[in-house]
């Protein structure tokens, strides 16, 4: 459980993290030298200046308060979702949707995979809820198999997956999940499909059909989704649920703050919609992330390290521990996957990022394992 | 209950804002055609440039998470108001804080007055807590009375409590404060003390003294403040509490999204406790509203409409129904409080602007109710 309060006493003095802090992310540039951040997932392409004027746009604003029924954000959503409004609701970054989601049902009993994303534990550990790991198979890539189908019965509430799995990148098998929705619909267990990085897969290319025909065909399935990966915008703060089921996200609703979403936040929310249907700029970035994550591969593997599959902008990878800290040393910041379920301190994650920081990390990399050897 | 998706379906086509959204709020520039706002209370000087540079160049950050424990905004915090940042948590605004703490003790049962700021019954109610209300008298002016004192039982779990009151702007007197405090400790209830507007009132020039005093004095309170009305930046979501308990502010921070505030909220946030020090902006401030609030009341009176007694920049007063809508018609927006429990459709509250947007409002209130008379 992330203890916002503990750092001012631990964390800061011991450095490594604070050991309260199980669920410890990526990204911290706060307490780190870092010159390259290969700890979180962002498109490669960066921000586009729609986004950034948008957010400029916003900041103009701040004088007036947000539209708490955020229209023209979920109109904007809506437009690039091919759905209704009223299918959609939005959060401040997909995390307060996943702790108002936890709030709406407080769920006795929830499902997730081990590994897997660690917010939705630290969610369902405030609300008190009995946490249920269905453990990836390493010989397998960490990829959901069948075997889940198993573990949804009527005794779980609540399942969370996510597609394409953190922190491995592999995506759901569509009949699987098929399969998932349905059994989660006999055991009336709600369906937290996280799909935030959904457009940054290589399934991409066929995103909105996908995305439409996923929305249309799940029923009660609440799909999360977010602009902060796709658009490499975690500092603004928006997500948002697309579901066919308006109840449901009215029962979220009331479990989100008024004024949720900033005014920065609700202009560029809907600049990054536009964005969305820009075919052109996800094709280029879903592009780049495929070559580069062959690259990077490649590179690893020569080195004799274990690389599992991934569909999407990031790499589990398998070393020798200390690695993290080595990196540190020459300023790139790195995954280290010691604190997700079912892995230890020889998992790393990285990010794919653009061809010429790739390769300072390889080189880099190089460098340290070459040093070990030598030691 | 403000239902956010309902929106879609209802709010718009009705125009008059829809019938289940009991909480509805002033500042609807979105659904309204507005030239001067005096629905919500903020301070007439405006953003200070400090902080509108600093959000800019959080905006510059975006591509990078925002720091979960908010370490470098709590510091700030801490030094403004002379605490300890382990006695700080941050939210996205006032109203998030509100949830959140709802969320952390889930109350049976809860205290607030009437009238009050409608927000805490829509968080209880998402909680399914039992709200009971203390009316306040309206020929007390609406201030709180010793009554209160015996509506702290031990059945009551949390009080809510406004200071200044919201609508009508009347600070808690000292020694009932104390009272109080002790009463909710003897029934082991939590007390929410709602400052959010304190440092516009007529008090504030011995701001810190007093905030400090009560941030000392006060034990387990928990004093809810935002920058929001200070720095007229609702755009923005900023807040904090401030109590000297950090179990319990680390139980609320366990019910607070990671990544809770956005990068440009930090950065603008950390400005705002600087700009709280500064007592020349402030006491600019004050100086205005306190000059502009005579002006408006007597100008009111002078009208025949009955004003009640304000210690801050805004001011409830009673007169016939319709004005709101005569206003809005000549592009004033007003605050209408007819969804204040025990207020009605005679009831309205204004915001004490600049001189000549306060002249701008008695005019155009000339001619409205001049309008009426010939009719």
């Amino acid at each position: 459980m992330m203890k916002k309060n503990c750092i001012g006493n631990k964390q800061i003095k011991e450095q490594n993290g604070c050991p309260d802090c199980m669920a410890y992310h990526g990204g911290d540039v706060y307490r780190n030298d870092v010159s390259l951040d290969f700890s979180v997932n962002l498109n490669p392409l960066g921000v586009p200046e729609s986004i950034r004027q948008a957010a400029l746009t916003g900041l103009e604003e701040v004088t007036q308060y947000p539209d708490p029924f955020h229209l023209e954000l979920r109109t904007a959503i809506a437009g690039c979702e091919n759905t209704d409004p009223e299918r959609i609701v939005c959060g401040s970054g997909a995390s307060e949707l996943i702790m108002a989601s936890v709030h709406a049902f407080m769920p006795k009993t929830a499902l997730v995979t081990a590994p897997c994303y660690s917010g939705y534990e630290t969610a369902l550990k405030a609300a008190g809820t009995e946490v249920r790991e269905y453990p990836l198979d390493e010989s397998l890539g960490f990829r959901l198999d069948e075997g889940v189908l198993d573990q949804i019965t009527d005794s779980i509430d609540m399942v969370f997956l996510t597609d394409p799995n953190n922190p491995n990148g592999s995506l759901i098998d569509d009949c699987l999940l098929t399969k998932i929705v349905k059994k989660c619909e006999e055991c009336h267990a709600v369906l937290m499909l996280d799909e935030c990085f959904l457009p940054l897969t290589d399934a991409s290319p066929s995103y909105y059909l996908r995305m439409q025909d996923r929305l249309h065909n799940m029923g009660t399935v609440l799909h999360l989704r977010a602009f902060t990966k796709t658009f490499a915008i975690p500092g603004i703060r928006i997500g948002y649920i697309v579901s066919d089921d308006p109840e449901t996200l009215e029962r979220i609703s009331m479990h989100l703050p008024e004024w949720n979403i900033s005014r920065i936040a609700e202009k560029a929310g809907a600049a990054a919609a536009g964005a969305l249907s820009d075919h052109s700029y996800l094709n280029e970035a879903t592009g780049m992330i495929s070559r580069e994550r062959t690259y990077l591969t490649g590179e690893l593997e020569a080195l004799g390290i274990k690389v599992y599959p991934s569909d999407v902008n990031y790499l589990l990878f398998r070393s020798v521990p200390g690695l993290y800290e080595k990196l540190l040393g020459q300023g790139i910041l790195i995954r280290r996957c010691a604190n997700f379920h079912g892995l230890d301190e020889s998992y790393y994650r990285i990010a794919v990022r653009r061809h010429e920081e790739n390769e300072i990390l390889i080189n880099t990399l190089k460098n340290c394992l070459s040093a070990e050897e030598s030691e």
